[in-house]
């Protein structure tokens, strides 16, 4: 008898838009469109966008409410509902609790992985931690260590560790480049395509 | 700054009747009520449950009528609601996946680490898996190796393993027995109580 699923999905461009997009939308900053296809280092990548923060005066509680405006990619609610009543779900990201706490509401309260901001006195983001230095690779090898078989769902470079290190490891709307890349993962554009990869997996079928 | 906190409740007389004394009300059967209170080998009462069901012809589809019916403990929903609103929180219990996922929509599909049972092909439970031999401790566990600091909820003799290993434990309307063996552990017989000390936890103040 098979162990039993545990499915972890990456939230942004999987089943939210980009947050930091919508930032850079909101506020017209262009320098907080800049993701790690620009800047390949993280740290610096964050550092930067936390300078610009607060050169233009803008705090979480201001980011906040741009987040709050977000709404889930058409179809991810229903299909997050539809996986919960089958399995296990947890949604392990890049991104920090006080960005996405306002949208898991819209997600009926999933479990989310994620990593923190830190504040300063005044209400700007001063810094932030990371949960694992390997986050999403992490929560994989814990949760098959608890006695799951995992399915990974990600979308991008850094979704690239989780995918490997899970039982199965699928990509949901990937890049292109991404796609020549890394052939050997399956790439679903469709939820219910990965309904149907799910449903199948669930059933003792391989995908 | 601390690391992000995850709730980890055991299930049954924390937010839910016992499952196995629900089954022994409906079908009339006393060998059904019986606990690791009374037969303290979990595998010697598991095999005693699994004869007396196939000699009373009860198919786990009977079974989970008798679980569609059971309702949440009072205030269970809304606690748990509340909780997921403010950080991460996993049901981890003894029981098993088949048992479980009818009540889970009750309670907004939180994450569930649990065990599952093994049927033979006229519908009879004829075995079980466990996730992991210590699969409550062994959660907690790899939720720490994944960065957390775990709050854990138990009621009961086979929660003390989970409680020990948490970096926070607390007994939820435990035994009388219990108490008076486990003096270190706080007691809390209400969720506001538990709403109370998680506030102060995540607002940086111990409980």
């Amino acid at each position: 008898m098979a162990k039993p699923l545990t499915v972890t999905l990456d939230l942004e461009s999987v089943l939210i838009p980009e947050i930091w997009q919508a930032v850079a939308e909101a506020t017209g900053l262009p320098d907080l469109a800049v993701t790690t296809c620009d800047i390949a280092d993280y740290g610096n990548l964050m550092a930067m966008r936390i300078t610009c923060l607060r050169e233009n005066k803008i705090e979480l509680l201001d980011i906040s409410q741009t987040i709050q405006a977000i709404e889930p990619l058409p179809g991810a609610a229903k299909f997050l509902y539809w996986l919960r009543a089958r399995t296990q779900a947890i949604i392990v990201s890049d991104t920090f609790y006080e960005f996405a706490v306002p949208l898991m509401m819209k997600l009926d309260y999933p479990s989310l992985f994620c990593n923190s901001l830190i504040l300063d006195a005044h209400g700007y983001i001063s810094d932030y931690r990371l949960r694992h230095k390997a986050g999403k690779r992490n929560a994989v090898e814990n949760l098959q260590n608890m006695g799951f078989r995992v399915f990974a769902v990600g979308d991008s470079y850094n979704d690239l560790e989780m995918l490997n290190a899970a039982d199965f490891g699928v990509l949901f709307r990937p890049a292109k480049s991404l796609v020549a890349e890394c052939p050997k993962f399956q790439i679903f554009n469709e939820y219910s395509e990965l309904k149907n990869c799910l449903s199948q997996i669930l059933s003792g079928e391989k995908c």
